[in-house]
């Protein structure tokens, strides 16, 4: 049982839970490849996915780092942080909201 | 702007946009293939959709007729109709519950 959200926003563009599971990767790897690795995503596809949301925010929320010893790394930035915030905030109050219809249609599900 | 949401069921099985679309234009339109003519879909697709939603739910949530003038069609149960009305209430309530989020989330999309 639980809730998925999807938000489509003003102007365009959308933000659902694959994209802020890669936010959420991320922050925790400190890299595109490694959170794509975490995810079974393939480098392309995760690449993808942030050059999109990097050109769908004013900010961009990730933000790379080329070279170094460990061959360059990511990080989010301050509006990525908020980004993954503002979904969870979303997912949450939606689920809170909606836990008694949720209740109903799981009763449709089984018998008695 | 807006909220789509995928309601994942105690036991395994997913309720969304998609399902339910495919339900709401069943009731409309009186069959599976006009209602998959109506969304672009497959009649293959659409008879999977259904076979699947019947399988869900304790009581099937489609009923089809065979033969007849029209060749046969399908109307919902009240069991399918409960299902449209119960994620149209679980979508309404979500996207109240979560509209300021929403808003601050669509400030960072554009600049100012």
């Amino acid at each position: 049982m639980g809730l998925s959200v999807r938000i489509d926003l003003e102007g365009g563009g959308r933000i659902g839970p694959g994209k802020v599971a890669l936010l959420r990767a991320i922050a925790a790897e400190g890299s595109i490849s490694a959170a794509a690795r975490t995810l079974g995503m393939s480098y392309r596809r995760a690449w993808v996915l942030v050059d999109d949301l990097n050109h769908l925010f004013a900010e961009p929320v990730v933000v790379t780092t080329i070279g170094g010893g460990q061959g360059g790394g990511a990080v989010l930035t301050a509006t990525g942080t908020a980004v993954v915030q503002l979904y969870e905030a979303v997912q949450a109050q939606a689920a809170a909201a909606t836990a008694a219809a949720q209740e109903r249609l799981n009763h449709l599900r089984t018998p008695g």
